[in-house]
């Protein structure tokens, strides 16, 4: 997914809002979400989202997305976000995060997900950082409630 | 912060996109921080963000944000939707966040700080689970970078 | 309801666009109407809507609504309009307006709007004032038909 | 100035958003005033705003606007709202609105505006009641300056 | 149809973005088409389309549309659009296109179109220019499906 | 370039609106132009603009963008826009076109742009085409000046 970066995604800076870079993951890793699941999806959590550079009106932000774990009916999915000057093909790391969903069928209901293929060890070392984050995300929820 | 719920917000579900919920988030988010600083801010990171119950066109999203540590140029808020359905007076939690700013100066220099005041055992506790996110967040920007 | 305003909101000199302020008093207006009638509601009249000092991008909007009177179906509220500083504080008042409202039931009929508890000299005065604007009001459509 | 109805521009009810109709308004008002003036114009206030039919997705909104009256630094626009029906050729008055400008130099001052030609029996009554609208905003002014 | 540019439809160079004016220019062709055909249409095509002179912030982009020729169920638009500074006066050629719609039924099934009534050489020149446009779209569909 | 359609984007028969495919078209071309010719472009026409299939709320807009034929100053860009259903797997052709832009250098004048490489008959059909297409323009521009 690939974003041009107009004055009315900045903030009062010059540079690109927050919020507006957060929209754009969001929407990047519920395609890819979709894409695995064959289902509609719901965003549910974001983990570890970090800005590390910023970019400018003018500049172009790459986002990339891969599934990092598939649980019953929740995946998460990691998503890369690059700054680009295509006028000089520089670009940077700029954002990344973690955001998990759930899928779901016609009537809205939880719906299972099919599992991930682990193939590397970089697969499996994603794949485990996922369940922990799950892990504590389903602890911080039952102390919340409870 | 209240924002009512428009069409131009929705998903293809009817309920509010999960990307608007997360820019307004980064909005209240920072004008909190702007107050306790004095300072322009940068957004650096969100954690834990969680989405437990959706928000329908019509409805009223109800955002209240407050400081949980002050570090030596940066802070932690944390911020709460809520759904309103004006018309009955219904509300629920639906969101919440961690949201790590960077204060700058006028050359976009990182800042200092003012302290915060710790008062209660809600504060303090608020504060030590801000400082573990912190070290979690620097150990992984330092495996990041190698 | 509180607003940062971005570059999306500016006018051609920077400040916020007039429009972008009347849409954000619209709403406000709505949820305080919505929370006192308990129904859905259609703007029907801005009346006396003054624009006395401007507000720039990277400042914050504070709207604030109160309900001045109750009619058989309609009712009016008041909004304020502050603008904000968040790194200094200062704080001026911008606009002010009133919105008159229609109450409508499920087939977007009219509907009755609960009485409006008049309890103080200020309350006296609001309401006798929105009698005053509604009469003038009624008397224009009256001759705009006659 | 002519606009097309989309989602976008909706609110819960499927009709254009009242807030939208008034950021259009504020727009065209804007344009005519700049023609009269040769000027860059602020808007000031906005008076006897009433809706009076909707407009639904799908329709045309049509927006004609006319200077009423010019006074030494400021003027006063009229605009018109009709909603059409583009596939039947129905169209019905919706909205109506007085929009008081202020003329301003380059450095934002207020600045001359030149008188307007009173030809019609018509031009002399617009003219007599924004000069009434204008006498009651001025008291209104002074009255909350104490 | 008359827009007045704002900051939130500029690029990253201060105009108008060329992506804003195409979606002026396809919805001020819909009315035009619309008001024609009485009937529902979708946007088939766009043909030499130009960007002749730029606009810029604070100025109003002017467009003006007509029916360039009648097919069965189908008709080609004519869009000008004019920019304008409207503190001055000046107005000058901007971009100009050719939209073609197909006409649509209630089950959004292609529909008859009324003839269009050639009056003058003009209209002769432009419904021939119109059938050439056409031909060569038919004859690169033919081509792309064969 | 990567799209997911919300309600935002779409126009009265929640199919995306044609100004909004537009949109992304001319930002998607930009970037590949920005890319071949490491200077900033404006965009100078479009043309042989198809839709060919309609794409709805939920589904995902895919744009691919080539440089088909660099000239002196100038350049031309085909765009692929396919429809996908996320949940399916499916993908459909939607739209085509072709974008003109302008190299300019830091003053805005047109500036030089880097030849392009011919390596396949496909490559010097696309070159040949665009050729065509340029001589038209060139044509029908001289014919309107005079």
């Amino acid at each position: 997914m690939t974003e041009f970066i107009l004055p009315t995604h900045a903030n009062a800076l010059g540079s690109v809002f927050g919020g507006q870079v957060m929209a754009w993951i969001d929407l990047c890793a519920a395609i890819c979400a979709q894409r695995h699941t064959g289902r509609i999806v719901t965003t549910a959590a974001i983990d570890e989202l970090s800005f590390d550079r910023p970019m400018k009106i003018g500049q172009v932000a790459q986002l990339t997305a891969r599934v990092t774990a598939a649980f019953r009916t929740s995946l998460e999915v990691r998503v890369h976000v690059d700054g680009e000057d295509a006028t000089t093909g520089e670009r940077w790391a700029c954002v990344s995060a973690f955001v998990t969903f759930v899928a779901v069928d016609a009537e809205l209901r939880p719906a299972p997900v099919p599992p991930l293929v682990i193939a590397s060890d970089e697969d499996r070392e994603l794949a485990a950082a996922a369940a922990t984050r799950r892990a504590h995300r389903l602890e911080r929820r039952r102390r919340a409630l409870g």
